[in-house]
């Protein structure tokens, strides 16, 4: 068996920082099986035609490609059914997928403060592209986008209010051990925290605290990964 | 076995409308449990004193009294573990209590827009709390509060695309059937429903097609509560 994940880096390779990569960085440790990710670019797009389009997380397991994270992960949980489950169940799997969509929304949200950062870390080949698409995007240079970021913060904070509730009263979102939906929404703060200097999350956050127990897990897979932590 | 429920009522003793008390009336229905339903003021925080708190649902079962939405829900699984899940597992119920702060965030985000219809059908008595501890929050008059509700509406829609993208995808948010997840969810949009003549969803919403076939689970239960049901 042979599992090979196809990773955005940045001009250094060993920076890997992309929020839905992380997710099935985690999931794949999650079940103890073993990966060996490829760097990619965003340039790179070509190679990633057997999946059928071009984004990554693409995940290739003994020649059958699957992209999409939220598709892996059911992927990697039909094809391991004997290996520790990522949702706890069929009702867990199906309650899960409001984790991915919101973990998407998270990005989102994350983007408008880090997403100069990202650009700053690209390798030279992307930067054109990245640029451009972002900039059209927001409708704005992405200098200017990340301009007002520390006076955006407070109320970025204030809306993890639901999320933050939750890690008050629980080690984590799948109770006292993870299971995907916390690696969902832990991507986008694991995105953060790898390209960026700009702290989402004050450090006495409960949300901070969780984020931490996760980089811990699985002998500190995520707390080693290239970033910014303190 | 006798189950009561203390139900906040407006002045017409049969408008139900509190978006924490709808989450118990569908869970206990999911239950198939019959419950006894006490129409609830503002102004009786004295009755629900063996609660050891003023807010409501509060269940009493068997002299057993409860408070507090997400512990009624709970304590409904664990006393009655032999009827239908409201969890669908342990990490079900773990997965679960983010669906419980994300509800109440979702009634913080539907207040602003609703405030004054709630006003409005309030019992006489309650009227003067309501309107001074409301205005109090916000920070000015009901009436200010609503009047730009229009302007707001597409912000609030937007910032239900995590919820929606899931219901484009599965009927429900614990999969082919209703599950605690839903009824948690569900309390605001049903919460807007039975108070007000505003349209917090446009009709071909996949919310709003996700929030009609709630109101059809049950016998149609909520969807004969006295509202504004198109």
């Amino acid at each position: 068996m042979r599992i090979q994940m196809y990773d955005l880096a940045g001009a250094d390779p060993a920076r890997r920082f992309s929020p839905y990569c992380w997710r099935i960085r985690m999931a794949l440790a999650h079940k103890g099986l073993e990966v060996e990710t490829i760097p990619w670019r965003f340039m790179q797009k070509d190679v990633l035609a057997p999946s059928g389009q071009g984004r990554v997380p693409v995940l290739v397991h003994d020649g059958h490609w699957v992209a999409d994270s939220w598709a892996i992960a059911c992927y990697l949980e039909a094809t391991f059914p004997d290996r520790p489950s990522l949702f706890g169940g069929a009702a867990g799997q199906a309650l899960s997928r409001f984790y991915s969509t919101q973990g998407d929304a998270l990005v989102g949200a994350v983007a408008p403060f880090v997403v100069l950062d990202v650009f700053e870390h690209l390798d030279a080949g992307d930067r054109p592209y990245f640029r451009s698409s972002r900039e059209q995007r927001f409708g704005k240079t992405l200098e200017a986008v990340v301009a007002d970021r520390e006076a955006r913060l407070p109320a970025f904070r204030d809306g993890l209010a639901g999320l933050r509730a939750v890690v008050k009263q629980q080690a984590f979102f799948g109770g006292a051990a993870p299971l995907y939906a916390d690696y969902a929404l832990f991507g986008a703060f694991q995105w953060a925290r790898c390209i960026s200097p700009f702290r989402m999350l004050a450090a006495d956050d409960p949300l901070a605290q969780w984020h931490g127990r996760l980089l811990d897990v699985f002998g500190g897979l995520a707390r080693q990964a290239p970033g910014y932590d303190a």
